[in-house]
């Protein structure tokens, strides 16, 4: 992909802070972090989100982000680490090569988690059928 | 695991709604959702993060994620969704059993991100080799 960010950085035309190289992922720190550390982990091959990565790739995707929280934990003494993967635009994508975050987090941090939402009686019976449907 | 609420879903003790059921892992609808429609992918047997989860389950894990994701498309219409997973009590873990969050989302929900920081000069290398290190 010509306009790609992320396939550059893939093919080296862009240089990036690499941590983990491999078959078929890559994994480099984002140049802006939520905390110092944050690392991106991305197929190599061009997909735009996570329903475009083969199964195969997501096995490698996860099992390096497994291997880059427990290094967290040791590096950079991290007292715990959150995955995330941001899927189309409204999910709050912003480059369109799929990539998975691991990010140190730290004791009182500051960072905060969205608030839940309560389902009235029936409801979440309704919500529960319909996601099953399409699976 | 007597006192884990997720185990005691996973052996039916308490009632769920549940999307997803195979071998190694379950799916169920979060009671306090992000958005309504937000599923939790869990292992069956007890693992309290991801670094105690069997490779072959995450793969599972991960696959169950895209199909959901993909479900939320066309069953809620979602515009996109987010992979999250709280590792550790500093990220926001709260249930100690390892769980992969599927957030529904939608243009315009109203969901802020968390901001990014800035390395200065050499400091994004620096970091790049202590992890590294340990990988």
């Amino acid at each position: 992909m010509d306009n790609c960010i992320f396939c550059k950085i893939v093919s080296g035309n862009i240089p990036s802070a690499i941590v983990f190289d491999s078959d078929k992922i890559i994994a480099f720190l984002d140049i802006r972090p939520v905390n110092k550390g944050h690392v991106l982990i991305l197929p190599k091959e061009h997909a735009e989100t996570l329903l475009d990565v083969p199964e195969s790739t997501l096995k490698d995707m996860i099992i390096a982000a497994k291997k880059i929280g427990k290094s967290f934990c040791k590096s950079l003494k991290a007292d715990g680490f959150n995955l995330g993967m941001n899927n189309f635009a409204a999910a709050g994508q912003v480059v369109f090569h799929a990539h998975l975050h691991v990010i140190p987090r730290y004791e009182c941090d500051g960072l905060q988690h969205w608030p839940g939402k309560t389902y009235d009686e029936s409801e979440i019976d309704q919500y529960k059928e319909k996601i099953a449907t399409f699976l």
